[in-house]
């Protein structure tokens, strides 16, 4: 019988909080926190959490929990409202190893998505999710990208994290760089100087990356004139721009690896 | 010079304010409130705004607003907190006339996006966004639908709101009817027993519907079967569903009227 952890103030219980809230001991520690029962079943299926927390109750709707690796401690319905960053919370949080990944990490032939200061987590997220969905092998997030291992972009990925290569570079040009050393050519998305999407080619043998940048102001000038080709996505009149994750989800689509 | 309205007790500013609250009251009256800028203005080319609301630092900032039609007056800043949906309000709030569209409304030949149950405010202010840029002539939103016109949808809607027919209907059933009797081709999106979306074809010469269900779970088999067509959107293993705008967006993209 796992162990019952009451107090708020418990170390373990700030750790695990200090993880939910902060990237950079996120980053230092090669750990990141998520909540949920979908979630965290999702992440289990690749990655072994390190520690399992949940209340009676959710054990008692939920014994297949039980199953989970890692070390487990029931928590107090009030511990639980603490570690929650929601508003009803289901009762079940894990703490999850992050892989470290690098450009190493990239292969021949591959599928990559490749954020360019995308800000906001749930943006983040919804793009890994359909990136994973379509094929792609991994993500690169350059510059100032949302943590995708914040509990808002988490969530959002459904699971994604855990499926999918995640390198992360301080500049766009490192990751331009990688990819044409390993052959994969780079597409970026601009609204200017740029072919319709349609126009472009599905199939790239020696592998694909495509960029997508900030919500507000798309990528920089600098990073569409290092890619290999510019895209845009036709709009009819009057319409100036798309929803972040639509508009990076349709590129995303378009360059599929999936089979029918 | 416009008047200022002080009191955060006002019976224009109460009257604004369940507008931007009551799905109720928006239906009754056939107005709704909008907030910042680039709403407004994006909304007031097609439409006219009855009442125009804003600080003396926002006409300071933009004196174009003082251009806008329907009667203006000056809020104080603690009046212009109270009418805020945001937490860092620009001090600009319209309330603008919803156009009252019906099944008669609908066009031979027309696109149109259908929205059954789609709950959540982002989503469906996302869907009309990516509607209007794919080339689509309006949207139906049956059954328990968010409000389009409510503040979290309509931004997201980004003006999308007056660019588009908007039909409501109570049950999917009687969308379906009125776009059989136009000759429009209704397409279902399902993940079971339907095409890839890829062997969908893309011209519809007599118009085409495209059905979106709710985020968890999808159309219902009732809807799923009075469409002439379902498609999938192919997705790699072990990935179930995606963000309900963006698998909703792609479909839409598929069947777009918009020219390179």
């Amino acid at each position: 019988m796992p162990d019952t952890i009451q107090s708020r103030e418990n170390e373990r219980i700030k750790h695990a909080c200090a993880l939910r809230d902060s990237a950079a001991r996120r980053r230092a520690e090669g750990l990141f926190f998520a909540e949920g029962l979908r979630l965290c079943t999702d992440l289990a299926q690749s990655l072994c959490p390190v520690e399992v927390y949940y209340t009676q109750r959710f054990l008692q709707a939920h014994p297949e929990a039980a199953q989970l690796p890692g070390r487990h401690a029931f928590v107090s319905e009030a511990v639980a409202e603490k570690l929650s960053d929601t508003r009803s919370p289901q009762g079940l949080f894990c703490i999850f190893p992050r892989r470290a990944q690098t450009f190493s990490d990239l292969g021949r032939g591959g599928r990559y998505l490749c954020m360019e200061h995308v800000q906001d987590p749930a943006n983040v997220g919804a793009l890994l999710r359909s990136a994973a969905a379509f094929g792609f092998d991994g993500a690169v997030l350059c510059g100032a990208c949302a943590d995708p291992f914040a509990p808002k972009a988490a969530r959002a990925s459904m699971g994604a994290l855990a499926r999918m290569a995640l390198i992360f570079a301080d500049e766009t040009k490192q990751a331009i760089d990688a990819f044409h050393l390993y052959g994969i050519t780079v597409i970026a998305a601009a609204l200017e100087h740029s072919a319709p999407l349609e126009a472009a080619d599905t199939a790239f043998p020696g592998g694909v990356a495509v960029l997508v940048g900030n919500e507000g102001n798309g990528l920089a000038p600098q990073t569409v004139a290092s890619a290999d080709m510019a895209v845009r996505i036709p709009m009819a009149n009057g319409v100036e721009s798309l929803n972040a994750a639509v508009a990076g989800s349709v590129l995303l689509w378009h360059f599929r690896g999936v089979q029918q």
